[in-house]
């Protein structure tokens, strides 16, 4: 398909945003729209200009027989920091609460632009680092798994707290639920995580952390790696035990009487 | 920020691929970009002739006071078709076979650009169609829902097997599941749909349909109408309630005894 440049920059340029994280030859865009590798490099040259100014994401040019162009999607810390202030005033709206002092939270978490932002924000707070897998416990941390691996350009796996029978042999492991109080299982399928991974957890609100815990000891039976581990929303007010991790939101009262939740800025931003 | 036109058009069209469905001014990128309106009406003319010589999708430009330009994602039939052979292919892999004649398919629907491609094939068959919402059933369908309502730019609607404390107040129909054969519930949490909504329902395997009936009378308790449905494989060989469904693929026998599975493509290329 022969194009104008104009074109084939509006062509490449989608390209590389679907396809971020992938290492592509300048050959494949050259022999695609009939064009001399030269002038493919100098349309890479301008998209990576525009990228960079706009902190759509980093291009990286590789040289050599192997070499090629990687885009690694980012945004900016301004941009981060207003969609987090949004999120914390949408969290603290004030009929999230629900009986039991929990927060409402399926509907930003299901709307795909909200779901796009945090998954650009998360996968942001560890570049640079490899990561092979995006890992969450069903069903809530499932969007949210999925926007950072969409981020990242890699598969997502899900933990269960049941066992289905489509998932074939799985590997279990206990945890301490915080919720009920009591030590339950967590399931994961044999054939979702290959050994030597090197996996990032993700999950939608971090309490007693006894989910998390649960998620890295399964790491170890996988023979994988734990990258780190991001949260949409923490609660401030928890217990916890020791553990390292990236909040967006920290919820820092939840007062059922009076109806009203104080949300501020997690951790993300910090160091 | 201002730009060179050629950064300006990259930026453009990253913006619309980003923002689906979306109508947004002319003037919004004018004055971000210090630029002409005209200057960005030839920059949309460019960028709309890439997008659709390539198949990425359709610009519409509406004029007047409330005008702007909306951004449609769409796929070539040959694109979408060589997807669809390649998944036929990759769920014929013999080892994918579990006990009790079920296949294992979550590697497909844990991997983003399985999932982005398989979104845009869905969304593109239900073009044209007012859709505010789509709904699947947790949790295998979680991933497949989120897809389609990237490419529709709408939220998704997670319809629960379990009562979960985190939803509120909930709304439940009885189903007929084909694979307990037993009448099991089906929940959704009351604040998750609005009433009148127009929703596209997507799910993972049909064989039955009992879970998809469920749905459906579950639409009408929140006063809202049925679409169509969309399921990434059906099973050829089970007794189906009357319906109506786009398949991508069509399973069209199970041998556990051989290890073989026959895939076929399924009726989303019919009409």
């Amino acid at each position: 398909m022969k194009l104008r440049r104009s074109e084939r920059m509006v062509v490449i340029s989608n390209y590389l945003i679907n396809n971020p994280y992938k290492l592509t030859s300048l050959n494949t865009f050259a022999t695609k729209y009939e064009a001399a590798k030269s002038s493919i490099s100098e349309d890479i040259a301008i998209i990576k200009k525009a990228f960079e100014e706009s902190n759509i994401g980093e291009i990286e040019t590789l040289t050599g027989a192997s070499g090629g162009v990687i885009f690694t999607p980012s945004i900016s810390e301004e941009e981060a920091r207003a969609i987090v202030q949004d999120l914390c005033q949408r969290l603290s709206e004030n009929n999230r609460i629900l009986p039991g002092g929990y927060i409402y939270l399926s509907d930003l978490l299901s709307t795909p632009k909200i779901l796009q932002n945090i998954g650009r924000i998360i996968a942001n707070a560890f570049k640079g680092q490899k990561i092979d897998a995006v890992m969450t416990v069903a069903t809530k941390g499932v969007p949210l798994a999925n926007a950072v691996a969409n981020i990242l350009n890699v598969p997502f796996v899900i933990v269960r707290r049941d066992l289905k029978i489509t998932e074939g042999s799985t590997v279990s492991v206990n945890y301490a639920s915080a919720s009920s109080d009591r030590i339950e299982k967590m399931f994961l399928s044999k054939r979702s995580l290959r050994p030597n991974s090197r996996v990032l957890i993700v999950d939608d609100f971090l309490k007693g952390g006894g989910t998390i815990t649960g998620m890295i000891s399964l790491l170890s039976e996988f023979d994988s790696h734990l990258v780190g581990v991001a949260v949409f929303a923490e609660n401030a007010k928890e217990e916890r035990e020791d553990m390292i991790y990236k909040s967006l939101l920290k919820v820092s009262e939840i007062d059922v009487k009076n109806n009203k939740v104080v949300v501020e800025v997690g951790n993300i931003f910090n160091d």
